[in-house]
């Protein structure tokens, strides 16, 4: 059998913009962390080391400052597509373009002279980061947005009992434990996924992130399993918008520690929390019909 | 010249402890990564191998445990001031301890039956950390308090000119920058050093926070260290039980792209964020006639 | 459209075994990061919390240091066919496993006492890890092999020119630049996959890590493509056993600094080493008439 | 009490140099990250924001590589002292400087045409770095020179009994366990300290280097305590340019599996390896008579 090139593609990963949108005295932020990838003709490049249809990834980050600046930075959906049309509808050689951006948001700091919030100082919010990536191809734009690294804990209302036990299980029952994760979570846009911009992606995800909380908080859990299935569902009950939902979620153990020896019992108070390893549970929820 | 043994000190590092206060429905939390680190008679151990004097590492991280369980968790500088006396007052050969905390905020989640955060779920605050450093000598308990991980930016009001210029100097003169920093901060107590349980340690974190961003925020800048400066003074005047303060501040370069040879400007909107090399800043400031 | 569980699966991630063989006085390790994921009849435990089907996660661990004691650990392939075997073969529900596995490498500490090198005195290799991911189900066992984190570099024998230049290009041709990354490579195991254990996996692993190194070595490098392409390629070529071979690569940039300024000409000598963004460079190869 | 301005000092962290040296066609490298750091007469940078004695810290980055091309990078002691030297000596507001340099290192790639070692193609060797630390101040140069990350692991040779026991101790003693840690270690420079250029820098790395991972190697360990005094020990005895040497070694627990629940023993065969929390033992050794 002849060896041969495969599936191959190259792009700039992680170019960490800034974007200041200063039309007033209340400037607004977009800090994001962009990672284009070029799908195309490219088969010379690799065999012969023939550039010439290489788009060079330096290129693709100065497309990234300048979109940024020419035509501004909306939602991290949006710009993503700005950004996989321009390669694709520039460049000859590209067949396909993805672009993945996560967003670090911001918070104005408060002070005496500026209750509502200070014009241009401000906060990182926190580790937990919103993410899209839009993939474009010949078949149009497919949208994937998300969440990652939403840390969240249950200090009771959790259980995990009636599980199957074989001759290496030595885990005890529990119908009182803390749970708690770092969720990742990645949906689909369903209605129409080769024109996704009518979407409110802003509304779309800040609704999707509080129906995750809530579910999460309101259940009484009797699996991570459970959770995350109900927190899925939740999402695709309120927004017809979204065609599945992966969630991908560390089981962040919080062990309660065995004070048996020091003469001391421990009513769920006193937890050892551990690395690893750690629980891992993956669960797509989707709507009947899809593929 | 013979070889001796100089200073040494053991200890457990990085207990992570979750504390759940559950005396009512509503719990609160505790969230703490614990250092232990003890000095005293351990010279047997290291020249002779003998660990007569030695209460292991895995001791401490008990002691983390049983106290966590029987006197609770307070304030990180309570805490710590307990875990070290039990260490000093209690073994023999331990003459003073040492015991660093860090601890991770949590916030409600709200839910709509739930509109004032609920009662056992939470999530993560952001990266940013509380910290406190206890250290229990023979000539009696030091506490020095901070955070972490305080990331601020300013999108304008930060200019850097008038600075020394020599042959390698290329840098050019800006009156409006971004200005972003990742801030350590860390604070002696003063008052009766060796008494410090009078200080309501919780109030005064969050009024030395709260000063710092102010200060940061509301200061046009001529340089971060002027806003360091400023900062410092700011916690100084405003809390006598402070003594001093230093100050840690990476500069966290946003490097307004050269759009120009794209034919576009760039009014302060598009900037390039980067890794390393970067500026760090370091300054303490004090009362005068403190040693 | 109703509302469906779709895939799903939920394993340990990261169990950290060590498993020393001593059976002589001259000691041999095998440290691994083991990761295990079970796929199977577990819709009522995230429908309605029913744990009957799931075996738990802590009984997953469980099984990682039972058979390293019971079974031993091979090479990483064996320990992950054994693995995977023992969940489906011994547990109803469970149809499909997946077991991952990362092996970091030690070397015996040579002393004058011992210059063979030490019988169990021993240092860590480096950050390159070796890896295997082990797939059984209905349709037998899948094995892709690799390696991460090789970070190999040339400072010369390295161009890049004749790219595709847009209005967006600024980027100069070079005939000599430093080539740097930090390789991931995935390789298939293709003569029957279904029984793969007849292949001699340290032998393979040890041949291609070998090929990919000479390849990208000895090749005057047109483009990091090309220097893939080729490196595929020789792994093809001298192992009839790999179906196809995926690599990975960040494109480390060496970015020569301009010493113009200073009145210093800069002859391929003083680099700055860049963190983000940086090119990412994605190349399959593979036999023609595969899947 | 009047506020004032403390301690303070500024600089450039973490500028990446790739230095090549390529008089001939076989190259070398020296991979390098280098922070600097000035103290002097910054007052008023702070108080009242006038930067003109305030050389920027991006000129410190250009010192970097300036003096790379002019001067060359030798040992990494050299080229701290020639860094350190260029700012004292021709910036009059500069008083002290502090150079932190660490050291990757590379090894050449073999291959079938180059037995003995490519001649530009190299790997890494691993995250073990050296390290250096040259203060420089109105009383001369100090050169605290170091190593990190080194790993090392006995299987065997190693106990921990006789220890102190408490109420809260529930640590068995072992007579046969594994001892690890990932090392640090910073030694000075004593002979004439102002004028430390005599010192042969590589040839001292190697040789500290090696007895550290001898001592290590060949001794039954008592405790981890004793391991290092004696790895001190060994450096001052046989590198009489050495003053002090200080090891920061945490202790990589490796946890003997209880396998008794699944009917097997573990005679000192599988062990699960844990990250948090960890025993950390710091111990000074020195010459007496020296302060």
């Amino acid at each position: 059998m002849a060896i041969v090139l495969g599936p191959n593609r190259y792009g700039k990963a992680e170019t960490r913009l800034l974007r200041v949108v200063r039309d007033t005295e209340r400037h607004t932020l977009r800090d994001l962390n962009v990672s284009t990838s070029l799908v195309g003709d490219f088969a010379a490049a690799h065999v012969v080391g023939d550039q010439a249809h290489v788009l060079p990834t330096d290129t693709q980050k100065n497309a990234v400052f300048a979109l940024a600046r020419r035509i501004g930075v909306g939602e991290i959906e949006e710009f993503g597509l700005v950004l996989a049309r321009h390669f694709v509808e520039r460049t000859a050689s590209v067949t396909g373009a993805e672009v993945r951006i996560e967003e670090h948001g911001w918070q104005r700091i408060v002070t005496e002279s500026s209750p509502g919030g200070h014009d241009h100082a401000f906060t990182r919010s926190g580790q937990e980061v919103r993410t899209t990536d839009v993939v474009l191809g010949p078949d149009g734009a497919h949208v994937v947005s998300g969440l990652k690294d939403l840390v969240v804990l249950k200090s009771t209302g959790s259980e995990f009992s009636g599980f199957l036990v074989d001759e290496l299980t030595t885990l005890s029952e529990t119908h009182d434990r803390v749970l708690a994760t770092a969720l990742t979570a990645r949906w689909t846009y369903a209605a129409d996924a080769a024109v996704p911009d009518g979407v409110d992606w802003a509304a779309s995800y800040a609704g999707i992130r509080s129906a995750l909380l809530q579910r999460f908080a309101d259940l009484h859990s009797l699996a991570l399993q459970q959770s995350l299935w109900e927190m899925g569902r939740a999402v695709l009950e309120a927004h017809p918008e979204v065609g599945s939902i992966e969630l991908v979620a560390p089981n962040i153990h919080h062990v309660a520690v065995d004070l048996g020896p020091f003469g001391l019992d421990n009513p769920g108070e006193v937890f050892h929390v551990t690395d690893r390893p750690y629980g891992l549970i993956e669960v797509t929820v989707e709507r009947d019909g899809r593929d």
